[in-house]
C-alpha cells in the first residue's frame, strides 16, 4: 500500500471534499480523505491498482489542481 | 411572477451554486440563478406556487444561510 498527502487547490466546501474523495475511490484508491482547512488529500492505494499519476489525473478530472 | 435577489452565505463553488439552484427549482421556482462572486441568488417564482418563506427555507435546507 502506498500513501501520499497531496496539496490540492480549489477545494472550498463539503461538496468539493466529496467530489475529490469520490473521484479517487472510483479511480481505485483504497482510502481518500480530504482536509479542507489544510487543502490536502490523504490518499492510500495499492500500487498494482493505481499510480500516483493516476491519482493526480483523477483529482484534475474532478476539476481541481494538484499543486 | 415575483422576483427577489437574496444574499446567501456559504456558497463557495460551482457545486454550491448548483445545490442552491436545484433546491429552488425543486421547491417550485420558475428560475434561480446564483452569482457566486456577489454571494446572491436571483429567484423568480409564481406566488401561487411558492412564497418568499418557502424560498428561504429551501436555501437553508440545502445548507446555506440567507442573510
Amino acid at each position: 500500500m502506498e500513501q501520499f498527502i497531496l496539496k490540492v487547490e480549489g477545494m472550498s466546501c463539503g461538496h468539493c471534499k466529496a467530489a475529490v474523495e469520490t473521484a479517487l475511490m472510483e479511480a481505485g484508491a483504497q482510502k481518500a480523505v480530504v482536509n479542507l482547512e489544510a487543502g490536502t488529500v490523504d490518499v492510500h492505494f495499492d500500487p498494482q491498482k493505481l499510480t500516483i499519476d493516476g491519482v493526480k489525473e483523477a483529482i484534475e478530472e474532478a476539476g481541481y489542481d494538484v499543486v
